[in-house]
């Protein structure tokens, strides 16, 4: 949650001259992502999201984040769409700050997902994979395999504090995926974050995708291992593998997943632990005082690596080769 | 800013289904009001706010907030209204505290108040006096007279950190006022608390009050020096004469000002500047570590008591007692 600049009536009624949006109603701070500030304004127009890019955000990026989300938008794929200026530019400057005027987009994210929804995050993470393949600006994930042993590296001397032996399983465990990572798969632009809080649904249908801010290019069928450790664990941290099967049957149904990204499921699955452990063992052992948000504990995902080391074979996600 | 409490898409459902104002749409925590869990919620109908009274907010002051602003609303005043639940109450639970749905209310607030703006904001008090008094709750103003010596006995000993001689000022400006106290005057509901942050435009004209969570019962024309206090000094605490005579002028346009109200402004003024200035004080020498918020430096009020300490005669704010 996050409000870190203050912009007045005046300065804001000066920037929305320069969009073709009527004028401001209603300006409310709101309390969502943790890398910017954000807006809820309504003009005669409607509602839209006012985001300033603070310091966590590379500016070099904002290129990328908006002119995907606007690429897929055109695409008819529900996100939020930056709003073009008259000048035609969507990326502004307010309060000596980037900043993008984006649509706002109906819908809630779900506390305890089920099933259903995880066919349907299946089926449109499929379609982001396919209608973003034609999105012509790069961007390097900045959280894959290069970067892990640096996190891990930075984390210290205190990882056991957080539990005993911690320090021996991310080391074996970064050992294991350095020799053994598959980058030989298809690679495209993932979503790279698509945990419950950012996705919509609305009366039972997925609304939208939100909070591109670590979209990049990577491999494709690692996003979709994101989605099984984001989606398809109950909340003691047990597998469930009928949420997994239509998380993934749902995929398929949009995009064909070839025979060795099937196959590099379980690996793709430590990877994709490793790397939510790794940024929150950084956090958790580097707060900052009077920080605003609390960060989560790393344990949820100790025991998300700990069961993916487990899996020898990709059919314990729930699907069969024969099935594709 | 506030979001202190985290309510979720299935528990906000169910409470939903005790009002009648279709199904929701959309949530967003929003940073405003440092008293409460705020949201913007959005339904069928449209948007509204539900907020949640965290432990700073008195229980049982509820049914007068939310009382005085439906009695208000009732009437034709432009501030937030509650919604009455089918079962015709406003107050429910949610996520085990009290918690209400409220209109939404369009506007923006000024950051550079002008004699216009002024101008609404006394008619509009005046407005807001006439129609609250036949409102049945009461609520004891918790910080009167009566109350400042004890909070500035709060305060300790590191008062003259903030000012050298401000333990003084302070000390001697409580003794004046609590033998010359105006307490014959008219009482009634005051907002208690109408800075420019509280107070809505839309299109030049003023579109509402909002946050009614210090109003409570007390003289009206305390009110008015509140708002000479917050409306009328600009950026470097310099008294503009002329804002103040439109504030008065507004206010007198609706409601009659007693030549012993009128008499009473200089230490009504002086009451307020010394009620701001001792919570702003002990909130400066009382941060928590990790506050949301940092609070306001008392330095402002400081100058705003040692003003009005200057003034003999109420003509000074702008009015004499031949303008009405």
């Amino acid at each position: 949650m996050a409000v870190y600049t203050e912009i007045n009536d005046i300065e804001l009624t000066d920037y929305l001259r320069q969009y073709d949006i009527g004028e401001l109603h209603s300006i409310k701070g709101i309390a969502e992502g943790v890398e910017n500030s954000n807006y809820l304004i309504t003009t005669d127009n409607g509602p839209y999201i006012l985001t300033l890019y603070e310091k966590r955000v590379e500016q070099e990026d904002l290129p990328f984040f908006l002119g995907l989300k606007e690429h897929l938008a055109d695409q008819g794929f529900s996100c939020p769409r930056p709003i073009a200026m008259k000048s035609g530019e969507t990326l502004g400057t307010l309060a000596g700050r980037p900043s993008a005027i984006i649509s706002f987009l109906d819908g809630l994210s779900v506390s305890e997902p089920t099933v259903k929804h995880c066919s349907l995050v299946g089926s449109t993470l499929a379609d982001m994979h396919g209608l973003a393949q034609d999105f012509t600006i790069h961007r390097k994930n900045a959280l894959t395999l290069e970067n892990w042993r640096p996190l891990f590296e930075s984390c210290g001397d205190r990882i056991d504090e957080v539990q005993p032996g911690l320090n021996e399983l991310i080391s074996n465990e970064l050992n294991f995926l350095e020799k053994n990572w598959p980058d030989t798969l298809t690679s495209g632009v993932i979503h790279a974050d698509l945990f419950p809080d950012n996705v919509f649904f609305l009366k039972n249908q997925l609304s939208g995708f939100i909070d591109f801010y670590f979209a990049c290019n990577d491999l494709l069928a690692y996003d979709l291992a994101i989605c099984i450790n984001a989606w398809c664990f109950d909340r003691k941290n047990s597998f469930q593998v009928e949420k997994s099967k239509a998380l993934m049957q749902g995929y398929i149904s949009k995009r064909v997943l070839s025979n060795a990204e099937f196959d590099a499921l379980p690996i793709l699955c430590r990877g994709s632990a490793l790397r939510f452990l790794l940024t929150r063992l950084y956090d958790w052992l580097n707060v900052p005082p009077g920080a605003l948000v609390v960060p989560k504990r790393p344990d949820e995902y100790i025991d998300k690596l700990r069961f993916h080391q487990g899996i020898d074979e990709a059919q314990s996600y729930g699907l069969k080769e024969t099935d594709f």
